[in-house]
C-alpha cells in the first residue's frame, strides 16, 4: 500500500500480560498511530483501559473487528489466532501474531528483527513473533554466527513465570506466601494451565514449560529447536533445549554453549561481536562480579549477555549466559519492532 | 587395624548445614558408633545438641580432640580441614573430608560409593567427599559410560541455596518476605559469603557459585569439571560446566547434556541402565508428566533422573534431568556411605 503518515493499529489480547506490555511500551515508543483499538475475548470485553491519557473500552474480536485496521498485533493464544489472524488479512490488515500458530508456517517469515529483518518482505499478510526463549538466543548467536560460524547449539533455559501469563505469576505468588507461613502449596496452573497434573512452583524447578510431545520433548524446547533453525536459515544447524520454569516472575536467562565453525579463538573474540551487535549488551566481568540476572534485565528492552568462557578442553567450545525480559524483547517489544519496520519499510 | 565392632567418630562442623545433616542421617542408620564426639568452632563450642536421646555437649575442634577417635566427619570448611585433618590423621583417624581441601590431592581418593567405592581403599589417611554438584551428575552418568561410554559432558545446574549454608537460606527467606512486602531486598551472604559484592537471590538467578578463577570460571564449575574427570578416571573426558544459584532451599537440579560413544541408542537404552544402577531411582513419564522436582527429592538419599531424551538431530546426543538432596546426597549422606564401606570393607 501506499505509505500513510498514521496507521489503525489493533491489540488482540490487551487485558493479558503481553497485551498489556505491548501498549505500554507503546505509549514510549512513536509508532505513528491513527486510531488504537483493544481487542479481547468476550470475557474481558469492556474493560475500560487508559492509552495516552485516553480511554479506550475493550471490544470482543470477531471478524468484522479488522475493518480499516493497517496492522494488528496478536498476543491471544493459538486458538484465537488461528481462527482471527486471517479474518484481519481479509479485511486488509498485517498482522504481527504473537503466538506459535503460525510460526512453523512455510509462507509466514518468523522474525527478530536484529536477526532476520528482510524477511519481513516476503510476508502474505502474518509475520509470525518467535518464542519469547527463542528470540533472546537467536539474538546473541546471530552476530557469532556472522563472524564465526556455529556448528552446535546446546541450551538450558531458567525461564519465568510470566511467561505462563498472569495467572502463573499470582500462583507463584500465592504459593510462596503458603510456604513461608508453613501452609500446603496449591497448585492449579503451572506447568501448563489445562494440563493433566499441577506441581508448585515456589522454592522449586520444573522441568516442564507447555505440553509434552510424542517424541519427549516439550513443546517449548521443540520450539526453540525449530525456530532457532528458521529465524537464521540454518535447517541443518544442530540444536538442543531443556526448558525449565523457575520461581522469578520476569526475565528467562539461558545457558547456551556453542561449538563455533572457527578455531583459536579467544573470549575476547567473542566480546567483540557482541559488543557491536544490535540490540546486545555484553555485561561481563568476572572480577567485578559483572553479569546479567533476570532482575538486572527486567523492564529493559535489550538482550544481556555473560559468563562468556572458553571450554577448557575443546578449542572451539563457549558458553554464554543469555538474559532478556520475556515479556518485552520476548514478546512486546520484538512485536512492535516488527511493526516499526514494516512501516519504515513500507513492506505491506 | 583390626575390625572392630564399634568405632569413635567425630563430627567437625557438627553445628552447619552439613553437619546437623549427618547427625539427622546417623541417627537412622546402623553406622556401629561408640562414642560420637561433636566439634566446632570456638564460637559454637558449648553448644548442646542430642543424639539418639542423649546430649552431647559440642566441644572446640583442636588437635587433641581427635585422640581414640576412629573417624572423623569434617564440614566445616576448606581452611579448617586444611589445618586439623592432618592432626586427625596423626592421630590415628581416617578422615572423611567434606570440603574441597584436598579433592584434587593425588594422595587422596575422591569417591562416590556408587561409582569408585574400590579408590577407598588407597587412602593415606583422607578421602575426599565430592562437591554436591559433581556426586549427583557421576551417579547418573557412570552407568552410562560403563554400557555406552560417553565422549563429552555438557552441564547447566540449578543449586538450592542452602549449598552455600544455612546463613544462605535465611537470607532468601528474608529477601522473599522483603519482596512480597514491597521492600528493597537487602543483600550481604550470596553469591558467595566473603566476596566483593552481593546480590538478592529472592526471584532471581545468579550465575555464580563460589568465586571467580582467573579463566573466568567459578570455583564451583571448574570442581564439577575436575572432579568429575578424577571420580570417573576419565582425565580426558571432556567436561564443560556452567553453575547457577537459584531460589529454592534444597536439592540441585542439572540439565546434563551427553555424547555417548555407542550409536544407534535410543532412550529405552539409557533407561535400561539407569533403572538397574545403584542409588539412581529413574523417574520419567511424559504421559503422566513424571519428573524429579528439587521439592520431590528433598530429604531422600537417591539421585533422580528423568526428562531422558535422544536429540532429534545428533544420533549420539542424549538430555538428562538430574535431582539429588545436596545436603544428603550432595553431602551427609555421601560422607556416611564411605564411612559405611571403609568399616564394611575394613580398609582403615
Amino acid at each position: 500500500m501506499t505509505s500513510k503518515t498514521a496507521y489503525n493499529v489493533a491489540v488482540v489480547g490487551a487485558t493479558g500480560a503481553v497485551g498489556q506490555k505491548i501498549m505500554e511500551i507503546l505509549e514510549k515508543k512513536d509508532l505513528p498511530i491513527n486510531e488504537l483499538k483493544l481487542l479481547s475475548s468476550k470475557r474481558s470485553a469492556g474493560s475500560k483501559l487508559t492509552f495516552k491519557n485516553k480511554e479506550i473500552i475493550v471490544e470482543e474480536a470477531v471478524p468484522e473487528s479488522f475493518s480499516g485496521i493497517d496492522i494488528a498485533l496478536f498476543s491471544a493464544g493459538g486458538s484465537v489466532s488461528k481462527k482471527l489472524a486471517p479474518e484481519a488479512v481479509k479485511h486488509g490488515a498485517v498482522v504481527v501474531d504473537n503466538t506459535s500458530a503460525f510460526r512453523m508456517d512455510e509462507n509466514v517469515p518468523l522474525v527478530v528483527p536484529e536477526v532476520n529483518e528482510s524477511d519481513i518482505k516476503s510476508h502474505n499478510g502474518i509475520i509470525a513473533n518467535p518464542n519469547c526463549s527463542t528470540i533472546q538466543m537467536v539474538a546473541a548467536l546471530k552476530p557469532i554466527q556472522d563472524a564465526y560460524g556455529l556448528s552446535r547449539v546446546i541450551v538450558s533455559t531458567y525461564q519465568a513465570v510470566s511467561g505462563a501469563g498472569n495467572q502463573a505469576s499470582e500462583e507463584l505468588e500465592k504459593q510462596t506466601e503458603q510456604y513461608l507461613n508453613g501452609e500446603e502449596m496449591t497448585a492449579e496452573i503451572l506447568p501448563v494451565k489445562g494440563d493433566k497434573k499441577h506441581t508448585p512452583i515456589a522454592f522449586n524447578a520444573l522441568p516442564q514449560i507447555d505440553v509434552f510431545q510424542d517424541n519427549g520433548y516439550t513443546f517449548e524446547e521443540m520450539k526453540m529447536i525449530n525456530e532457532t533453525k528458521k529465524i537464521m536459515h540454518l535447517p541443518e544447524l544442530p540444536v538442543a533445549a531443556t526448558c525449565v520454569r523457575l520461581p522469578f516472575f520476569t526475565s528467562h536467562a539461558e545457558s547456551v554453549y556453542v561449538d563455533v565453525e572457527k578455531d583459536g579463538l579467544t573470549v575476547k573474540d567473542i566480546w567483540k561481536v557482541l559488543e557491536e551487535a544490535d540490540g546486545v549488551i555484553l555485561e561481563d566481568d568476572p572480577a567485578t562480579q559483572t553479569y546479567p540476572t533476570p532482575l538486572s534485565a527486567s523492564d529493559k528492552e535489550e538482550v544481556f549477555v555473560g559468563r562468556v568462557r572458553k571450554d577448557p578442553d575443546l578449542d572451539k567450545g563457549f558458553h554464554l549466559w543469555v538474559v532478556s525480559d520475556n515479556l518485552v524483547k520476548g514478546a512486546a517489544w520484538n512485536t512492535i519492532q516488527i511493526a516499526e519496520r514494516l512501516i519504515k519499510n513500507n513492506w505491506f
